[in-house]
């Protein structure tokens, strides 16, 4: 097992990554780690966490990394010498059986989705966030924001990635999967939900559950929500961002009064435990689903024990095949593009 | 005065509406309310709450209520009589000067929409939504989920909608209006997006502040958020269904044990503070904009309370003369269906 490493793009530098390969070089005895960055930079961080020198260890050089703040393109375009395009070349050339990136979304979808590819069968490929549930467990969301247009062709094909993926992550046989709407009858929804329900709801051998409202997501519906990048972005950010500003608000109202105060004090563990809820550290990432390769793509500050997650998962996809059984089940169900196109075609007539 | 109120629409029946009623009968005495609902039960209700025979009360017979759980079109179907149906009948006839509903947002948006119509120069109305931001205030979105499809027409439209309700809402001159999308930079998001930034851009007259991604709607970066019907409404709701979870999680870190609950005793006033932050009551509904005439739709579940405020919203809409507003500012602004569809033609040329 040999997985290259994107060791610059993290927000806080090689620090964290690094840390994360450490864990990860003493968990997993048997793998190899390709770590991606400048040459000239990296060495100091062997050093520092010491692993310089280390017979599983090498480094491919990148001469630049894309910026949070630059468009997704740079990594194809003005930094085609990226530490995320170098992985991703790592991957197509199968130098590397897997990659993991704490990088630059956007950048990591462009440049696998052009020099990886997608899997036969795949129109495009998505990613794979999780949520936690309301009384344990996590659903998968996807797409969590690969694509901003999508069809039903990609609809579909997402809902058997993440059934799949499902399979591995919940060791479920029959994963649930739902489709995102505005509303529980099959009747409501816009144009592209409604012609991707009738498409799932064909593929019988598919534990199809239907549509699925927003506000019951979190009650467990189902493990595999699907949607278009643009909905699952705009619905995933949104209760990220309302997940800080609880924590915000919490803290206010905690902090008004003196026997507020001592009483925080004393529930002071039950505050970080609500915290940590929303972490995803065990999970370490979102698989980019669908391109020709194993691609997990961590926050940008993932901790140390992220990036080992991250490694840990990648390694497992890997391990369990999950490529090979998303193109089975793609061919089993009858889902590869051109198949669902041509469904699609035929119901217009 | 004259309002038209859905006795019927709510979740737990005539009680909390009328009890609303009575509050507004003392708040505003020169209101006159239309009360709509079964002729033969409401009656017991006013007998009940002290306001039988009341001068500025009068009842309007529907046989029918829409239940949640059909479909909207059943306000324009089986169910004609429906107090939702009946409502937008007397609105359109100009027998009230605003209507305020509890019940089927679908429904009551159907009923408007093909009774009370738009607004000249507006393709459709939108549903306005108002969140709390992260350090006091709320912003609005829109729509919240009026319009599963949308057109890059109907987003300026929301825009222009948005602004004037701003300016009512937060008493402000020039509300910041913002697109909801998946990147920060112009050119990101969807075919949608993308379109609409461009017309939005385009009027100046508009203090548009360009496209805001979901994570950070909370943090005070615009007054106004617009987005089609569908993201709007997935957003929405997936936040309202984390909210729900943390109350819980919240309960359930903190039960855990001895010492934490203690702490959670001596800190209790704060979770209610919490808890109240995501209440609306003060603003009692989001009223839907861009039909000829002034339509308010409060939770299914309103307090007396929430239907008070959405009486007071009602009212003060038809004092501040929202409509009218909206109609200038569209003409202001060049913003009108006819006008847009040129636009967006030459664009494409």
């Amino acid at each position: 097992m040999k997985i290259a490493v994107d060791a610059m793009g993290a927000d806080y530098g090689p620090g964290p990554v690094i840390e994360g390969v450490v864990m990860a070089l003493s968990d997993y005895p048997e793998y190899e780690f390709v770590l991606v960055g400048h040459s000239a930079k990296l060495p100091f961080y062997l050093e520092k966490y010491g692993i310089a020198g280390h017979p599983r260890i090498s480094i491919v050089h990148a001469e630049t990394v894309c910026e949070m703040s630059e468009p997704s393109t740079i990594a194809l375009r003005a930094k085609k010498d990226s530490s995320i395009t170098t992985c991703a070349r790592l991957l197509k050339a199968k130098e590397v059986d897997a990659m993991v990136t704490p990088g630059h979304t956007g950048a990591t979808v462009a440049a696998t989705k052009v020099l990886v590819r997608t899997l036969p069968g795949i129109d495009r490929p998505a990613l794979a966030a999780s949520l936690p549930l309301k009384r344990g467990g996590r659903f998968i969301l996807m797409d969590a924001g690969a694509n901003t247009e999508c069809t039903p062709v990609n609809i579909v094909q997402f809902a058997i990635m993440g059934e799949v993926y499902a399979q591995y992550l919940f060791q479920l046989e029959t994963p649930r999967v739902s489709l995102l709407s505005v509303g529980g009858e099959d009747i409501k929804g816009n144009d592209l939900t409604k012609e991707s329900f009738k498409l799932l709801e064909q593929r019988e051998q598919l534990n199809f559950v239907g549509n699925v409202e927003a506000d019951v997501i979190f009650e467990d519906v189902a493990d595999v929500l699907v949607t278009d990048g643009f909905s699952g972005n705009v619905m995933l950010k949104g209760i990220e961002g309302l997940a800080r500003s609880t924590m915000y608000w919490l803290k206010r109202v905690l902090s008004k009064n003196a026997l507020r105060l001592a009483g925080a004090m004393l529930a002071k563990n039950a505050f970080i435990e609500l915290r940590s809820l929303g972490d995803a550290d065990d999970i370490g990432g979102a698989p980019l689903l669908g391109i020709n390769g194993i691609c997990i793509i961590g926050h940008g500050s993932s901790s140390p024990r992220a990036v080992r997650s991250a490694i840990r998962v990648a390694g497992e996809c890997v391990t369990f095949g999950l490529n090979e059984r998303i193109t089975a089940r793609l061919n089993a169900t009858g889902s590869n593009t051109a198949e669902l196109e041509h469904e699609l075609a035929d119901a217009k007539k």
